[in-house]
């Protein structure tokens, strides 16, 4: 939950007036959001209810205009996700109280804090939706959270990761070189959400409405994606691996886009790989926390567990793809 | 800013169909209220947009039939404030993940955080409305934050008050003695926000919009409300008092209601008195932060400046009222 940048009513009336909105008539800080601060923004004009942003020191500016280029591309190809407005200059993306800020459409919908396997058929089919409407956008960004980037974040850890687990730094370190020399490269590519946990996906009577945040999105595998995914939606609370919600997850998906041979092998290592990277950035966040963040650090063994569950697959037959 | 409870889907949709307001669509933990956990409702019936507020700790739920009682009272009475919505059962108070918990209507608006001379007045006149509005609300709930309840909390504070300030202590028990030997008793009373700072109180078009956060309202002194908005409203972020402002303040709440001599005379004291007791509250949680309290205790020197500039004032010219 962040509101890290306080808006002054001086200084949001005269970044509004750039817009064909009409005025502010409410803007609440929304508790929501690790990376960002963000406003719910009433105006009477226009549709009435915006969300806007304010991208604090996480997010780099030179990546600003890939995220908001995306989230446009991909509202005008019938992906439902927040969509920029531009101002009267034509400037979707500006500056408000010192920081980039943007304004998007208000997306309806609600995220489920304990998904049902029915949710995970939607968000299936809508992940394989957004790939293919991703196919063709035409900038590009490399996933800075990817393999070349764990062994700097685990050195940054490594001498204090057994706080978290008996001898798991020696644990990592093999892991890791297993997925650096393992890790696949000729995979079919192009925009993934990345971060498409619960928390960013919202429905709507059971439907999926909508993804946001799409502030880790980045050129990638595919299949990664959908990797990210089961590790985020298909193991409950105690931690056991729900192999129902994984099957109608893959099947809706390949209902879209049916993937390859060369994914379907090669998803338990993906998944080894999305399990590791979340649990390293968390690792990382665990042992060095920021002081005065409002975000309370996840703990990082949620993902251990999930990294050693797949590292006991031999094939996506454990995730119940028949073969 | 504050959510200390989150809502899960599932509890949430079981909840709102207690209600005439149709489906939830939208549901947003607000970053907002010091005391309670905000969420920004809207749903597919009704109104469309609501306040979801569930009161914590901090909120003895023997007092909610009141404070939920006087924005009902008052919103009946032309006062612009949150109304509290009923279930189909009559019930406007209910329980949400184990907390009491009440929507009401959502208010437009905008809090300033620098209040010009005209937001002033629009608020002078505003307290005089609602201070005649509520005069005869039936039910009663006396200032458990008046008078008498300042020496016990400053005795909790006493062993560390020279932390904040040189020799505080010495200068706060000679300060309470005298508030305490001549606290006035016969000013006329009634129903008194007790809390309306800038944060509390919404403009639109720089025109006072509303009332919010009744969470302190109580039966006190009429006078001791103005004391608190001197107070909260008329120095400057640089700690002067700008008689401009309280000029316009006082002169617009007259306008409405004029002040008795005894009210216009004991002002210098009411405002010392109100500057002690957020000086209180603020130094109690600035010595005795809770764990994991996600708000920032606000610094207690500002009320401390505030309190010795009453102390220097002998009338209420010193206020900008001429006599």
């Amino acid at each position: 939950m962040a509101v890290y940048t306080e808006v002054s009513d001086d200084e949001l009336d005269a970044f509004i007036a750039e817009y064909d909105i009409g005025e502010v008539i409410s803007c609440k800080g929304v508790a929501e959001g690790v990376e960002n601060s963000n406003y719910m923004l009433r105006t009477d004009g226009g549709d009435g209810t915006y969300f806007l942003t304010l991208y604090e020191k996480r997010v780099s500016p030179a990546d600003l205009p890939y995220f908001i280029g995306l989230m446009e591309y991909l509202a005008g190809r019938n992906i439902s996700c927040p969509l920029p407005v531009h101002g009267r200059d034509g400037q979707a993306l500006r500056t408000l109280a010192g920081r980039p800020a943007a304004i998007v459409t208000f997306l309806d919908g609600i995220s489920v804090r304990r998904p049902r396997p029915q949710h995970c058929a939607s968000l299936g089919e809508g992940l394989a939706h957004l790939h293919l409407a991703g196919l063709d956008f035409p900038m590009r960004r490399d996933n800075d959270l990817s393999v070349q980037q764990w062994r700097p974040l685990f050195r940054r850890c490594a001498a204090r990761a057994d706080e978290i687990a008996a001898g798991l730094a020696a644990e990592l370190d093999a892991e890791l070189q297993l997925l650096e020399n393992q890790w696949p490269g000729k995979l079919p590519s192009g925009v993934i959400h990345a971060d498409a946990f619960p928390d960013n996906v919202f429905f709507l009577h059971d439907r999926l409405s909508g993804f946001i945040d799409f502030y880790f999105a980045c050129n990638d595998m595919l299949a990664y994606d959908i990797a990210i995914c089961l590790n985020a939606w298909c193991f409950e609370a105690d931690g056991a691996f729900n192999i129902t919600k994984a099957r109608l997850m893959l099947a809706a998906y390949q209902s879209v886009r049916p993937l390859t041979a060369g994914e379907l092998s090669a998803l338990p290592l993906l998944a080894r790989g999305a399990a590791l990277r979340f649990l390293l950035t968390r690792m990382h966040d665990w042992l060095f926390p920021v002081n005065g963040a409002l975000v309370k650090p996840k703990n990082p063994v949620e993902y251990l567990l999930k990294l050693r569950f797949h590292k006991d697959i031999t094939g996506p037959r454990a995730y119940g793809i028949d073969p």
